[in-house]
């Protein structure tokens, strides 16, 4: 076990150094500290480029990716524990006509021009391709909001629920084009019953989250404070957002969106309770958020890895980059028919339009499904649609965080 | 990515709440909270022999053991942190004292009873068996010494100054038999200088991280206390204690070792002032040892799983058994002599013994290269053999607990 953890712990030092110093650089021109990660992740992953093969293992270290993604999970969790349940509620009409607008119009949009770059390929497949580009990866954008001092503005909350619900409205589509094209494959007649439960449990899911989670929560933090010794609290929370991005994922849903949902459902005074200081009068008190040194540690590490994957070679193929370039522009601008489905009055509809832009690992993973299924013989995703996919999470990941800030700091320019 | 996460939140989450109830549990009947999580680790492991298949995969799910690791490193880190380098050195011979007879008397002994058990083995297997028995993992004694509030005795100094010793002996025990074997096996000569050299890297190591690691570390975490955020000491703290086990592994020791010796020539103070929290009267403050909260997560993690690798079905191997207990008591009772190092007076050398006893990784590893080594077509270390170091593992770790809660509860009953 210990000659396997070498490699990991090089990576680990090296991306904390780089993303940390690059985080503090980028925070020093005004700009906010996820954007030096994302860049110290590119450069580091791409040395390769400018002849420095020493790195070419980082993007692949075993070990990275995992603590990556519970860095993600955690920073999603604390986003929910910052969000408050009822004001979320209150935008819930935006959130849905933000959801909706933005899966459908990027489906379409995605669909088309796969029609137009392939137009010997059947009408399913462009059907997929447009189904890689409906699900909004908000971890960027909720970075950028925090920190940008912003997660708990308006717009923020509509972006957080319309992201949760998109993440449902993508599997629907998932499951539905996946579950089409499957039955055409094989000549069957779809089943629309399956489908319907794969997404009824996922709906059950968050329904059971938001009703029975606060209870739930609630009992397992008291029973918590009441054992002995420290951090008690801290170790049933960690739980319970892990049990949570489990289940979400158990549904065939994001685990941020259950990571998201646990934070949401639990009270951050109870966190604050974990390592109680004692002071000079012999009382205890509570110290800082115990959540803020391990999101310290992992969360950055998350943000590095999505750099280090940005696989600069990868824009050089030739006949990929053009339509990478095509999905891209139809991903950002679909994204931006999200304005319209803001209700609220003095809200700023742009932001949400460009909050919603960053796609992740659910259109990767919809992209990787669709290389396993086949239609006619053919995979419905080719090699060339995959990679396509993959540079447009990488630029829309990318756009986001300049976009975003320059449309804040415009709005509140005494900020 | 995503789907890949699944089994190990779900292990997470479990081994999170049984780690920290049965360590709640076992602190209340006023144990130490780390056999608690030994035997909750014991419990979810082998519920397979009681006919619950349903945690099979719990073992090796995939991520467990890298957070494990990353858990342990960080508690030998705090464990440096909290110990006095020059303290250190003031019991710096009786340390070399315990760690040179803690090396001799195991490989002696072991020797001997695999020479008793396997007759018809050459010389150099037997020497081989009492290679695996030479290596104290330190873990399970500093957590017990920390659980019980001990951890900044004489004894604990004693014994954490031995530890790194006898790894470097260690080192050079199995780089002198594994050398002799290979050589033996190729009809070659012994290479007795690359043997020096491997040995000479170790000692330049942990002599160049005694003299620089200071230094070094001083100025590292001066540059990163000027650096504008929150949490940079923390982040520059723990890419150093990920850099110096990095390094002791390149040079052929545990991990842990770098780690610990980061921890001795950082200073603690740096971290505390690594999320300042800012009063009512608007000064910032320190806040609690930011590494607490991230140990509550990890470090559990450690001694669950190593509980989770006992495999209680391995006992019942015929064959094994026998020499795997033959084996567990020459490991303890060879350990004893340890309590002879010990120079100073009114120090609980009884303790000191106890405390040498738990072998770890490196006896597995040990056990691991001599499985893959051949004397005359078979191999040194024999399944049957590899077995029963595992379970002289498990048994030394299970074993070091209750001895020393005994012994240091009847040294000092008015604690």
């Amino acid at each position: 076990m210990s000659a396997d953890i070498l490699p990991l712990l090089a990576a680990l030092a090296l991306i904390l150094v780089a993303g940390r110093a690059a985080g503090a650089g980028f925070e020093r021109i005004g700009q906010p500290a996820v954007l030096g990660e994302l860049v110290a992740g590119i450069v580091l992953g791409n040395l390769g480029l400018a002849g420095v093969h020493a790195l070419d293992g980082l993007r692949a270290a075993h070990g990275v990716a995992i603590l990556a993604e519970i860095g993600v999970l955690l920073f999603l969790y604390r986003v929910g524990l910052e969000t408050d349940l009822a004001e979320m509620m209150a935008v819930g009409a935006s959130s849905l006509a933000v959801a909706v607008l933005g899966v459908i119009t990027p489906m379409a949009l995605g669909a088309l021009v796969s029609a137009w770059w392939f137009p010997s390929s059947p009408p399913l497949v462009h059907a997929f391709v447009g189904a890689t580009l409906t699900a909004t990866s908000v971890g960027i954008t909720a970075r950028v909001l925090a920190d940008l001092g912003r997660a708990d503005g308006r717009e923020g909350r509509i972006i957080l629920g319309a992201a949760v619900i998109d993440d449902v409205l993508g599997l629907l589509v998932l499951t539905v084009v996946a579950g089409i094209i499957a039955a055409a494959d094989h000549g069957r007649a779809f089943d629309a019953l399956s489908a319907a439960w794969v997404v009824g449990k996922a709906l059950l899911f968050l329904a059971a989250a938001l009703v029975l989670g606060r209870p739930v929560s609630r009992a397992a933090l008291r029973i918590a404070e009441r054992l002995p010794g420290r951090g008690v609290t801290l170790v049933a929370a960690l739980a319970l957002c892990f049990g949570f991005a489990w289940l979400a994922g158990r549904v065939g849903l994001a685990p941020i969106v259950g990571a998201f949902a646990a934070g949401l459902v639990a009270d951050p005074a109870d966190l604050a309770a974990a390592f109680p200081a004692r002071a000079a009068d012999g009382a205890h008190h509570a110290t800082g958020d115990p959540l803020e040194p391990i999101a310290a540690f992992l969360v950055p590490v998350f943000f590095v890895l999505m750099g280090l994957r940005v696989d600069l070679a990868a824009l050089a193929q030739p006949g990929v980059l053009g339509f990478a370039l095509l999905l891209t522009a139809v991903a950002v601008l679909g994204k931006q028919a999200c304005a319209l489905g803001v209700l609220e009055k003095g809200c700023d509809r742009i932001a949400v339009g460009l909050g919603m832009i960053p796609r992740g690992e659910v259109g990767l993973i919809f992209a990787g499904i669709g290389t396993t299924l086949t239609l006619g013989g053919a995979p419905v995703v080719s090699p060339a649609v995959f990679s396509a996919v993959v540079i447009m999470v990488a630029l829309t990941t990318l756009a986001t965080p300049p976009l975003l800030v320059m449309r804040l700091r415009a709005r509140a320019p005494a900020r």
